[in-house]
């Protein structure tokens, strides 16, 4: 996934000759705590968030190039960028918004925290379930009984608590990826639990193969 | 996790008295864009951003009561709610920040979607190679050099890309859970030639034992 396609479009570039008290009303109506400061190119010359705005209005600054910060200090990222680089940005900086900017270095767009967190939760809501069709697509031949049960059998062995097939499945097609890797304590133990799962099937597949 | 290992404590109390001027103030200084109105007993009674401040600022306001935004209209968790509840919140709500109150109901903390970028984001960031050590520590007797070059062969027949085990190695030490996700074109996909590998190795490793 490249930065173009996580970046969001509904902001408003601002001139360095706007005027703050009608940039704090935008700001309100979009609801957006940061805006890109461009020249008539959609270069950025600028960097404007609520902080600069709540200072400029109560010293009674007239214009937004009094009050905005220097692009320098800004860190953009490219639209082609893979948009983890966004994503290390935020999470290490603590940025509420990265802009985006094309080849020209014109700003196009803006990656937002919260839509960082849209993106990265939609991959812990994927069911469990789902996981097991594609082990049991991969392992031609097992039945979906099959894995129930033999991962009925590995949970057992691993949390010592008691558990059917039956109960297994349900506990799976209700639980998503993320509660998953929490339950669990980490991916890496997760996913160790689930290489027990397709061992054990294998072996008794390979072994049936055989007899 | 709990909300409560998520929480950032890095943030102020406002109190419906407070002055306009004064918490424009105090919210540039700690960077905030967000403040709990509590009463004496640390009780939301209030929310106010930083578009609140502005439109204060604006028309003249003196108290945070004439401008704060009523306590109803806040969606908050407590702390013993899973994390995950917050990150569903602020994904689906864009939500900038969710308040967290104990049992007491008294604000505690604040869940920011930076911090929450941080935590999912540090999942994406295992190295690969971490979950091939996982699946070699869980399936007993396979070697690493087994496992890389049945990893070389499933990544030969998948992208129809010649590769070497040594190639594949490198790939995994340099490449993150996230970018294996996004490079096969979701988790699904990670896994199901994860899965493959394991096909491979097992089959060789319960071939080998009855030979």
């Amino acid at each position: 996934m490249r930065a173009k396609e996580l970046m969001d479009k509904n902001f408003v570039y601002l001139n360095a000759n706007d005027d703050v008290v009608e940039v704090s009303k935008v700001m309100e109506e979009i609801r957006r705590f940061t805006c890109p400061v461009v020249n008539d190119n959609k270069q950025l010359v600028g960097w404007i968030t609520s902080f600069d705005i709540t200072r400029g209005l109560r010293e009674g600054n007239k214009k937004i190039s009094e009050i905005m910060n220097d692009p320098k200090d800004v860190i953009t990222v490219y639209e082609r960028d893979p948009a983890r680089k966004a994503v290390i940005l935020t999470a290490n900086n603590k940025f509420v918004t990265v802009p985006v900017v094309n080849e020209d270095e014109q700003v196009t767009g803006m990656i937002r925290a919260c839509d960082i967190v849209e993106l990265l939760s939609e991959l812990y809501d994927i069911k469990v379930s789902k996981l097991y069709e594609a082990m049991q697509n991969q392992l031609k031949g097992v039945s979906w009984d099959e894995l129930m049960s033999a991962s009925a059998l590995v949970s057992q062995k691993t949390t010592g608590v008691k558990i059917t097939a039956e109960e297994y499945e349900d506990n799976i097609m209700n639980s998503t990826f993320g509660e998953a890797i929490w339950a669990t304590g980490g991916l890496e133990k997760f996913f160790a639990g689930l290489i027990s799962v397709g061992e054990l099937v294998i072996a008794r597949k390979v072994g049936k193969a055989r007899r």
